[in-house]
């Protein structure tokens, strides 16, 4: 793995408060303290800000938003990860299993082919 | 870099128009054909599946779904750091970059506490 | 109630299975078929979708996309309700009810002084 | 259009600067003195918890949360409204426009028939 990302982990899961995480030093601790779903919500959040960045970047040719938005989406995604005692390196595994790549390609293809059928039967819709 | 990501990045790169993707057979292609809209949209929608998956993981305690929507939410920001000419690379510089942690974790905390005033203060007004 | 919100709430209630909605005819009652998670991924694509066309509508100066996906949104919204036995009356009364709206806007003001409190730090963080 | 949008709409709209708000005590004032992200985040975030709000329903049956979280997306998305210069009756005539329904439920039908397809095979690549 990365190691960036076992670092990362290490220190995330170094924050849990069985680990000895302090709520009161550590963002990642107090996370942790509030639990679930004010860790999902950061996933949400990051999202949308990660879409504005990059629609912000279309206009002003500045990709650095775009890239800490993701860096933020990967971070609180670890989080959830390790609040479900999941690592990025489970991650990995999952991206590498599927990587045999003709398969997720393959998936991935009829998946949008699937979509652009209903795009196209949406955009007629719209020009009723 | 894990090699995974460098496997899966070199392979995305390959999916642009420019390199000889091939939006009937890829479906990296395929995004990379639609364009950003297209990306973002994923962004947004593996998002949120990974939420319903973690939120229905802590009911019947099964955790392979949220690993299964996490890899996509990565793999599909993969494709739009791609689209933006970013790499995972990029990312983990930047999250190794505010791993001089103190630094990270400072910012997080002054931004998890004044989120912790905030739902003090909307408890209080749900309860009215 | 608005009378359009009334009718399509009528609808959406018509195309419960329960009720007679047939999944191979009818959009909604096809949803209703699929159950929650449908409906839920449904909100998340929406959002993100209104987001994006009011990012471009910045651009364009064309607003009738933010229109168009709110609609769809709010459309969405319903079918959740629906869902869950609630009615678009029942968060009329629920916005009505707070609309004594010192109160709404006392509560959602410590939220966003707390927000405020939180960008500024991590504005400050950004910057070192 | 129902009483309370149209009080709560026009609330809002005199909560934006040019009309006198001061987000010394608004809430709304605030967020229109923040700006089209700020406006934009709580979009995406409201999206989030009501799709959590709904998640936890389905668990412990109580769906005030749903009710609630519902209530917060609906005021945000009219802020957004706000900020573009729509209205909830604009919305209302988008929604109203789409239903001579058919027309919508043909539309929807024809996006659900190929979403479904692309699950049927996204079921079948995660057997592999």
């Amino acid at each position: 793995m990365s190691e960036t990302l076992q670092r990362l982990a290490e220190i995330i899961e170094s924050r849990k408060l069985a680990n000895g995480g302090n709520p009161e030093t550590s963002y990642v601790a107090r996370l942790f303290s509030k639990g679930d779903d004010a860790i999902l919500k950061k996933i949400g959040e990051e999202a949308t800000e990660t879409v504005m960045a990059a629609k912000d970047a279309r206009v002003d040719g500045d990709v650095s938003h775009v890239l800490y938005e993701c860096a933020d989406l990967w971070f609180h995604s670890m989080i959830m990860l390790a609040q479900f005692n999941l690592t990025p390196q489970d991650v990995l595994n999952e991206l590498a299993r599927r990587e045999g790549l003709s398969g997720i390609e393959e998936k991935a293809n009829r998946k949008l082919i699937a979509r652009e059928i209903e795009e196209t039967a949406e955009t007629k819709a719209a020009k009723k």
